[in-house]
């Protein structure tokens, strides 16, 4: 039964959006008769030679339900129970999962204020200190999100100094991929070279916001970087029984190329919204758009009258700064009616 | 791509099986368009509807990933946190969640030894003391399985008499309810006259094993009854940001007979196997068959040749007890073939 | 200023009772000046070599405030973060420690139903299995008291015999030895020959019922079987500042033969408390007396009265069984006492 | 057996100091015979009455083990389970107990910078948002340190705004005092005046650092305000058996005005050593002396030196910040010598 509107969409997440046709089509293909549940099926076992392929000889992939329970378990599977993690004061594991890591994983985060979202080792630095005391959480990984929650993306040699900080450090280097799809497109460049070559030791790989319909990967790409994730999947209420249903999603997004496809018609989606709204008089793009996000401050007023037109979220309420989302159903008439209707409004 | 053989089934378990055609249909149509994510949408808003014609007014339902994570996220909700749970020694929530309740909720299971999977009032007095005590965890909640894991069901009188035993002890009672369709399917009753009219407080309505491709609904039968659970759910990493799709499964598998259409089927095949099989020489039933899984006990020799005939698992390596479970699309010639098979092995 | 009857003394539990003169003089002996916090001073560096003296070369150990944190933290430095754990129905851990092992270590307990308090290979069987499961809480490590919460002791067979089958399985074997000197006196045997002589990896070493002020002293008997324990202990709130003078206390306790002492005195007076109730009409002495501690069953109306003459408590209120526990300060006069007050009742 | 030199002190840590004589006593005092454990003991009752007094009618005591176990407790009980925390960057649960709320209490902490150590409602006012979201943590209490751990003190109107903002958001306001009595002493005012007549829902009052062997009282000044703290203290394994120890110090250290004499000695101590320091070339003091701590930058190559004519540690490797903490037992002779020693090396 149909109780919404299929031809209205917004701006307000890349999680608006429904599934893919390809996607949909995947799960049909791989549904009827029985298999082993819990991952003891022929399509995760074909999962993983897709990850092989697209992320580097060894990669190896736990498909899980959300994007949280990814990088909890992540992390969780990286240190021991006595370690901290550092991550970027807008990290999604920091500001967005109530807690989880905390309360689920029992894991400290020390938070680090960025202002594009991203970490270097220079704003690693100032908490990188008293390994070996039993006082302070150790630090003992680095998480980092490309893109970022705000937007913007990481160079190889960022992220490849960030490993090599860590590895320095003896700590490991995980990246919250939920947008790497987005992010890949950005820098023309594959998994592979974002990820293994530069030194990352794991990955969540999001599926979610880039047109499937649920399901994650978290992805090793060195042996034993994610000590335990099996057992720790289960106990921490992300193993998925018809597991089958996950993989062959994963598999349809990334045996072709529906994964770049989708990606890069988000972001192009995001650069036509900003370069349309870009100059008006009042708006403010305040970070760079890299991905398929744009971050604008808006003049007084506007938020509640635009917002009515598509559907936004508020950034900031104390700076009226505003978050816009594209996704891979994001059309063109979308973003010019929406540039219109702010440009009518100032 | 197809991986595997779509007319290939066994007995190994519900989740074996993929996805009710008519719950394809449900994803798709509520597919296209962007609708608010966690929860703030449409289907999810029907939903509620639907459950409370189903369980009765005031009932509310929690749209949640997983039967574990619904389990653990219930019995969370239910007691402070130093209480402990009362369950069977068989109840998934002891015996198959890894630990999730301990580690994830930090509860403390109380399991007592029952042969049928079945709590009573006269089991549970025995670990029902010291309350008001630091020293013990006390006991705070029951938990239940209908049908329980060794496919037996609880008559209506046993529930109430559980609830009542509860609610004069100071403690809720909770309803793992994996497979409380084939329960209502063998009992003839609804979902009301099970739960809120026996006086259960809460329940874990399960969809995955009655043909969806994912979904579990946690129930309220009372207001108040599951505390904080919106932010427990997230916490816990079992918040859908896509939920219209778990709700559309959801409203699809109840709007209608679908749930008792499917579990009576596979009720009704687990009777036709255990029909076939009883007498046969060394072959013993174990349990009463009230659900859609036949518990029994194999002569030696006979497993290995039996499950590659059709996959099914080991109980109980000691004493040679197997378990066979029906699903929705397991049909009469799987079960007399299954059935003519071990015949011939004998 | 003296708010109780230093005169005044019952069979209430061995931490009823004070400190011993000796453990107070050592107390005050090491006040005075500055040394290190949390362990860097003389005291907890000397202690090393009386563990080492009386447990064996290369047992270390780590002092803590409470037996329920050492172990806690104990088990949870032995086994992973998904492990399980298997006991007695009557272990401490299980049922007095308020599931301190559940919610702050995340540990999953496998109680075993035991008559007299001890488990063996036999009983342990039915709960070994499922290791490389992800579904079940692996089991990996078994936890035994001595002497038991009972009184019951285990033989240093009894003890070989559990570490042989845990080691066999994957499994170490702890020892929460709250009572520990209580059992070496009934056996006429060290420290060493009873633990590290006998395979067992861990011991929590009680001192506060054998007349500390307070603290234990987790140990570990071989490299590594206590994997981060320092950590964990900062982490779990059980790290001294002033840990001198846990260290004074244990040194006190262990260099002499002051624990010797003092548990066979406690282990007398049970004997003659036992002894002089045995074969009264009515009364029946439920336990082997091992330790310090008698099992009994009282007649009707006699536990509020001979309560009365001396504190102590009623261990289960179906069967009327009550429970004796004798100290270092127990006098032969507190017992004959106590002994003719029940005989004039009966 | 002395193993180290009672008349060696240093500027480590007011926890380096041992026992003051007053409280050995109590200890003596309130042993011998049996009583209680667990609280269930006069002294423990007395304390109560003792608490009142000092804190105001209706406060009410719970005595616990350590500093890090009264603080992650207190706080567990004001929040529910997806609650965080608002503190300071510097503060103790947050740098210095090994991520023990995290861990223990699965509690995420919101860290703000500070520059003295003390957070105020502007500061604060960037981390109140989102309450009533399921996705950040909602910041549910706010926690101070009194003396900060920078040897601050909040003065009774900073106390007073901040509870106000605490309560005008939902929030209950906590206050780390292991240090409250050198703080009261600074002010010149009472606890009563600085916690419960300002507003402070709950404090953790410490012993330890004033002289205690060991034991600090977590406090609630409102009715509830401590939700289920017995259960939990069990639980987090803070509870002490032989409490009336405890209990006895606190008694000691309370009853009279033992607790500000060594307050004020180790204060004046404190600003004495200050004065010393103060205008050497090259030495600059670098936070406000208000209570037992004083923060200096030496001039490269004398931390070595000066750390061994009187133990101290340094507090920031990368700017040469050292600590020094003066205690009840610093003689104006420990402080002279060791000014006199620095100038020498200057």
């Amino acid at each position: 039964m149909l109780l919404h509107d299929p031809q209205r969409r917004g701006f307000g997440s890349d999680n608006h959006s429904g599934v893919h046709p390809e996607i949909l089509e995947a799960i049909a293909a791989a549904n009827g008769g029985h298999v082993g549940a819990y991952g003891a099926d022929p399509y995760t076992e074909r999962l993983q030679e897709v990850i092989a392929e697209r992320f580097g000889e060894g990669a190896e992939a736990f498909p899980v339900l959300t994007g949280t329970g990814g990088n909890v378990i992540a992390l969780q599977s990286m240190i021991p129970r006595w370690g901290a993690v550092l991550c970027s004061s807008s990290a999604h594991v920091h500001t967005d999962e109530n807690g989880a890591v905390e309360s689920v994983a029992g894991i400290k985060l020390l938070a680090i204020a960025s202002d594009d979202g991203k970490l270097s080792p220079e704003l690693i630095h100032d908490q990188s200190w008293r390994w070996g005391s039993v006082h302070r959480g150790e630090p003992l990984a680095i998480t980092i999100t490309q893109t970022t929650e705000l937007g913007t993306a990481y160079g190889l040699d960022e992220i490849r100094a960030l490993a090599d900080y860590a590895h320095g450090h003896g700590m490991g280097l995980h990246v919250d991929g939920a947008r790497l799809s987005n992010a890949a497109a950005h820098l023309g460049t594959g998994f592979k070279e974002m990820t293994m070559d530069t030194g990352v030791d794991t990955v969540s790989f999001g599926g979610t916001k880039n047109g499937l319909l649920f399901g994650e990967a978290i992805i090793s790409l060195k042996p034993g970087s994610l000590h335990g994730f099996s057992h720790l999947r289960k106990a921490d209420m992300q193993l998925a029984s018809k597991m089958r249903f996950i993989s062959a999603q994963l598999i349809a997004l990334l045996e072709t190329d529906l994964w770049l496809t989708s990606a890069t018609h988000a972001n192009a989606m995001a650069t036509r919204l900003a370069d349309g709204v870009r100059g008006m008089p009042g708006v403010e793009i305040t970070q760079l758009v890299q991905g398929n996000a744009v971050f604008a401050i808006l003049p007084p007023g506007i938020f509640e009258r635009l917002s009515a037109v598509a559907y936004f979220d508020e950034w900031n309420p104390f700076t009226r700064e505003v978050r816009w989302v594209c996704s891979f159903d994001t059309t063109e008439e979308d973003v010019d009616t929406f540039v219109d209707a702010l440009r009518g409004m100032l």
